[in-house]
């Protein structure tokens, strides 16, 4: 008899709330191909980017786990495609939280928060694709590197199935 | 097309990483029962109380989802029966996560760990139930009050199965 | 030349932000007696019992050294007494931080949040010295321990005064 | 009778734990001109740029007050020359801890934290002021800006003096 659990898969999709329709199309199609192959969602549960790959996933598969990790305490401030409400009441600082229990992250777009997910993401060895020409702080940093702690690149995408792609193979290189 | 989420509604098992007989007994009764129920499971995700309901929930239904909210940033510091690991980095104020991303708690024996989750609880307006008769700091706090933020008091069970039927009336009543 | 720092030692002031006029009389005492001798104060930066005790570390001595560990992120909700003020926005969770930077902890009454405070102290093996005769969650645990994870007990000091003797007792002992 | 504090300001310094010699070169000026100037000095308050800082506030004046906010539980961890060491025990979301006590920002060379620093001092709305061409994520990002959500940018300086200049203006002009 094994009980043991079959750990889910995080997939981290990180950027803005306040996407642009560019930014929200991958953001959903994202959500979309990482319920589709199986992965479970985790992202900040708010608007935007965060809502859309939500939706995304949820449109994709009644099955999707989709997890929220809320700045506050009030689970009614996730966005309704979130079945899982995390509510630490840490503010910004849950932005470390989202980095540290997803597996990899996706970045589509974003600002300052994004920012903030991708260096933690960076610190903690996490693998990091960004999706590429969509402006915002990610797009640029494909191919770059934050410091010397680690010996990889953070990857580059053109859109979200071959993020998804890559991901996974970055996780199964591990 | 009804696409929103259906939240899922976390039980709150609190309790010490070392439990003896008689708590990890309940704990594991607990976890089965909250799973049966169709409830999610969220714990720290360590062993003791924590472990034993997870097991149990686990046992209990191959699609239960037990969350645990870990102190570190290593998802292999989980018990075996976790599936979806939260890593906050944060210490013991994780503590603060599991007591907020629970919609009730439910204790079973437990030390300061549990005073604090307790403490957190009161404070966020969570539904508090104990299971008497096991020791540890929870047991005497059947009936009592924290402050007054709060009219009710924190609630007694003498078992799993009754802590539940509690936790169901009150979350119901809200 | 010794150009090290002289590390300050903090005495940690926990109580209700409501306090009652015994609890603020033995507060402001508290805050007094810690600046008089020498110490930093740290508390949780709002009002009650901590603002009491940070305008007694204040009217004592112009030098006293008085830190705020508040919940949000604007420094404007501190007490007018704190000096430094440390902005979490970690909500809740902020209270791990006044017990964890505490050499030593003081109760004064209290609630659910001086219960939390308490609870973390004894997580993190500080000394906690509780003032009697004053009510609250922390009256009664003079003499009492939390679990078995340290040998001592919490003390019970009959005012302010004495509670800085203990606490100073407890201190060098280390 | 005034007895209110008069609320210290707070130099955030930010910066990598392994320093390069130009780098500690000019944290070293910062904390000694931060100091000069009257100001207190916040930091992660361990090695490197943190500590080259640090050092030259304390030496800079006997008076200076150098605040150290930790990742982990324990005090000694702190370089030698902070004398108010705050504990937080939540790993690297200390970072957000750091941007938010902080009046301003001057960073210094840097790395992923460093980044996550300047984030968190954006999104909080903290002027932001670089030290250019000492390499590392910061020397790059003067002129620039994260997001939308505020209307300025983060500034940039040739030195530790310069920097404290603009530093001052930025306080000021609020």
């Amino acid at each position: 008899m094994e009980k043991a659990a079959q750990r889910k898969t995080l997939i981290g999709v990180i950027g803005a709330s306040d996407a642009d329709r560019a930014a929200a199309r991958e953001a959903h199609a994202l959500g979309r191909e990482a319920a589709l192959r199986g992965y479970a969602l985790v992202c900040g549960g708010l608007g935007g980017v965060m809502e859309a790959a939500c939706r995304g996933a949820r449109e994709a598969s009644a099955g999707a786990l989709v997890v929220g990790v809320l700045p506050g305490y009030r689970k009614e401030e996730a966005n309704p495609y979130v079945d899982l409400v995390i509510t630490t009441g840490m503010g910004h600082a849950r932005n470390c939280i989202v980095a540290s229990s997803a597996d990899a992250v996706v970045a589509v777009g974003g600002g300052s928060g994004t920012l903030s997910e991708i260096a933690f993401a960076w610190m903690l060895g996490k693998p990091i694709v960004v999706i590429e020409g969509l402006g915002g702080v990610s797009s640029g940093m494909a191919g770059g590197t934050l410091d010397r702690r680690r010996g990889d690149r953070i990857q580059g995408a053109p859109d979200a199935a071959r993020a998804l792609d890559l991901v996974e193979k970055l996780l199964n290189g591990r």
